[in-house]
């Protein structure tokens, strides 16, 4: 159910809609931590008592944007466009790619960076985050090259972009266990991963995954 | 580099030391939303002031709780175990959701949950963004399953699975790359995610990834 406030005149609906769209257009591009109630205030062309008005804080707001994607996604809106065959599953892949880098990797798909990127932390520790990552990243490649040597992986396998992929689908499955408290997502995710890397073996000299 | 602070005693550091692991163990389980100083406190079973002499509040001991990760994994420890092979792959898919199933799916893996917790949202926030992933899941799998229908995944894929692992990719991809300001990550899990899914689908009637 929309949180929407039904007190605003039809006119000051629209103001606080313009509030709650320059901040989802804020958010995406560059993340939750980076936009200020100060830069959505710009951005939507309003003046502060009108942003506090509706708005008793950043918490209220983002809660808000959430709201606006959760009513534009239950309205039946495609979100990923048609996912139907080989070709669209590609193009989707870049589009989602190009979001990324349009916004300098800070903001993107609006719901992930609402998910994930409400980190009031600093700049250093975010680093900190990413080099953990990129050790385990490290350990799963190392991991895959050795597998990769053996004959465990065919040829063609890219051990370094499975590592990343690997991690990736942990990271996601992770992400989606805590949403829903709930570990099946987790769980899902890793054996569709292990069962599609498998059968990328099953081409493979030495069968590696025993059934 | 270590942000330890280098002004405290052998005792106090040790003291220091006794409530970062705390914080550590008590974020893996429950969350880094739902802990809080006096949880922490408790858990370490030191006093108030203590606990205040050492972090200013939740937000130190949070980078703390990071830092102390960091040089864990920066110190060689491994993180994953054993990755060298498919059994050690399996067995790492099931700690990791063991861990999340331990933990009620709140905690689990302390970096993701650090990554991607701190959520100061409140719980029908978290409960409308876990509807939006489910939105988006489900337009992935109606486009599995017509794929599936269509001859175009073998029998054996099970289209529902694939779902989840597609959007638990793009999730964990995203997150790297909002971490690093860099979208290569999400490209190489994204690229190597469909590279698997064509290599499941080369032994089906119509191959479906043109060339």
């Amino acid at each position: 159910m929309s949180r929407k406030s039904l007190r605003h005149t039809a006119k000051g609906e629209h103001t606080r809609q313009r509030i709650v769209e320059a901040a989802d257009r804020l958010i995406g591009w560059r993340g939750v931590t980076r936009v200020t109630l100060e830069d959505v205030r710009a951005e939507a062309n309003v003046s502060s008592s009108q942003i506090y008005h509706y708005f008793a804080d950043k918490q209220a707001l983002i809660a808000a944007v959430v709201d606006r994607q959760d009513s534009l996604s239950s309205a039946g809106e495609s979100m990923l466009g048609a996912f139907e065959s080989a070709d669209a599953l590609r193009s989707w892949g870049r589009r989602l790619v190009e979001g990324q880098r349009e916004s300098q990797s800070a903001g993107g798909c609006p719901i992930v960076t609402l998910g994930t990127g409400l980190m009031d932390l600093d700049v250093d520790t975010v680093g900190q985050l990413a080099r953990i990552f990129r050790r385990c990243e490290d350990e799963i490649r190392a991991g895959y090259r050795t597998m990769h040597a053996n004959g465990e992986l065919p040829p063609s396998a890219d051990p370094d972009a499975l590592a990343t992929m690997t991690l990736a689908t942990a990271i996601g499955g992770l992400v989606l266990a805590q949403l829903n408290s709930d570990a099946q997502p987790l769980q899902l995710a890793l054996d569709a991963m292990l069962d599609c890397l498998q059968s990328r073996q099953e081409n493979s000299p030495k069968t590696l995954v025993p059934n």
